[in-house]
């Protein structure tokens, strides 16, 4: 049982803490953030507390996977708030390291993983995945974990992990977990703070297109023309402003025409509201 | 101590005895190697075994550290032998992996360490540290070794992997050890065996350059001019073909002018003798 949260900030102080955990017998769920907890993060700890008898949750807001026009230092915190949800949700052990203590001299190593990681963000995020890569193989190596939880939210995150996890046979399970919605439908972010109302309201159309595009995804049907159907909805909201609208196959995210039984594709788009960009996707077995 | 030899060819093998050599509490001693064992190599086990209580050992030529024109496929090749040589070393398991065990499918992920990768060998050979670098995460994953045993033959090879296991905070101790040589100063090497006779007698001409050196490597003496005698002394042999000779600070691979007490230098050269490149290196205090 869970016998209360414990917070470090050092790589040592974790590794300490895990390798007496492990001693115990213990298997170690490891559940990775950027912070500003919402009910997605809360359900990748739950899970991890089906799958795990101790969790380690990190709140890092790594530089790295961030591009000098992006919003790294605007990125919500509230560490107090986290420290509460972690807390309630369960989870062991919060590791918040500073940028300064994840990299306390330049760093000269980059983890890359090709093709999973063109297509998608990593066209309007250049650098971005090859940052993710790197910051996840360290917490791995630091936190050694037994299992990791990975929202599908970001599902071009998580098929970039998977890849990297089966290349380098790193000794970690990798489960993916489900995207977790509001009510209205739209996915939960921290970057959902950034949303006016009007944007928050204007905001719903990507759910609602993706569950229009549902009904379309049947083997015969034409990629292409469900991608069109899905630009024109999410065009009728005069706020919108369309990053990519793809379907592709999932996880090797590589193009496909016309969709075929058994086929696992991913729907996936990033819509600009002003400042804020936001992604979702919808993964479907035709 | 050392119950004898066992040689195992799969991810799966390896990782269940070192899973059971350290639930008997044993530190994990790893030495990867290429094969065709020398002295070197033994020198690397007897190291690792004063330092752990169970030592793995891989041989594995990989492809992915190779470029199109080099020697992957001629490489020098025999297990036997080598099992021979590494039971007597004292290696407790032998981890000989197929191509197809460590790549069973294309490999996505890179490893890459700019700056030190970059210099001396990196300028011959592109794309061959990146090569060493991913291998040896890879390696590190499967075998969770507390400590690696690297040879300082390699100097450049070292340095990077070095680099490489503080920027991700790899929890593996990277062990150097120093260079063995003939009784007549040849660096020892795998690829020695390609050398006829007579390329063999003028390969000397390396350490004997780079003994000589050792007494001009003074404070305030110009590297520039160090390097100029080496390069003369080397093309008094009419076999030998200079790739490169440079000094450089250790571990930095960052140029060097004018040579200051205290300060660590690697003089580190490449030299082709017929088809076969040769290298050696000196590392020296001021």
């Amino acid at each position: 049982m869970n016998k209360g949260l414990e917070q470090v900030t050092t790589i040592a102080e974790v590794r300490k803490r895990v390798s007496l955990a492990k001693q115990q017998g213990k298997r170690i769920g490891f559940v990775p953030t950027m912070g500003y907890l919402h009910a997605g993060h809360v359900s990748l700890v739950e899970k991890a507390r089906q799958n795990c008898d101790f969790v380690v949750m990190s709140i890092f807001v790594n530089p790295l996977q961030f591009g000098p026009n992006e919003d790294f230092s605007r990125y919500p915190r509230d560490i107090e708030h986290d420290r509460e949800v972690a807390g309630a949700a369960g989870v062991d052990l919060l590791f918040t390291p500073t940028v300064e203590e994840m990299y306390p001299s330049t760093v000269l190593t980059t983890v890359s993983v090709t093709q999973v990681s063109e297509p998608l963000c990593g066209k309007s995020r250049p650098g971005h995945f090859d940052g993710v890569a790197t910051v996840v193989l360290k917490l791995f190596q630091i936190v050694q974990p037994d299992a990791a939880f990975f929202g599908q939210k970001d599902a071009q995150q998580l098929a970039v992990i998977q890849q990297m996890v089966r290349d380098l046979s790193v000794p970690v399970d990798i489960v993916p977990c489900p995207i977790k919605r509001e009510k209205d439908g739209l996915a939960m972010s921290s970057r959902n703070v950034y949303l006016s109302a009007e944007e928050r309201e204007q905001a719903l159309i990507l759910s609602r297109s993706l569950q229009q595009a549902q009904a379309e995804l049947k083997p015969g049907a034409l990629a292409r023309e469900v991608r069109e159907n899905i630009v024109r909805t999410i065009e009728t909201q005069p706020l919108a402003d369309i990053d990519y609208v793809e379907i592709l196959q999932y996880p090797s995210l590589e193009p496909v025409t016309t969709l075929q039984k058994g086929q696992q594709v991913i729907v996936a788009l990033a819509v600009r509201f002003g400042h804020t960009r936001l992604i979702d996707n919808e993964i479907v077995t035709i």
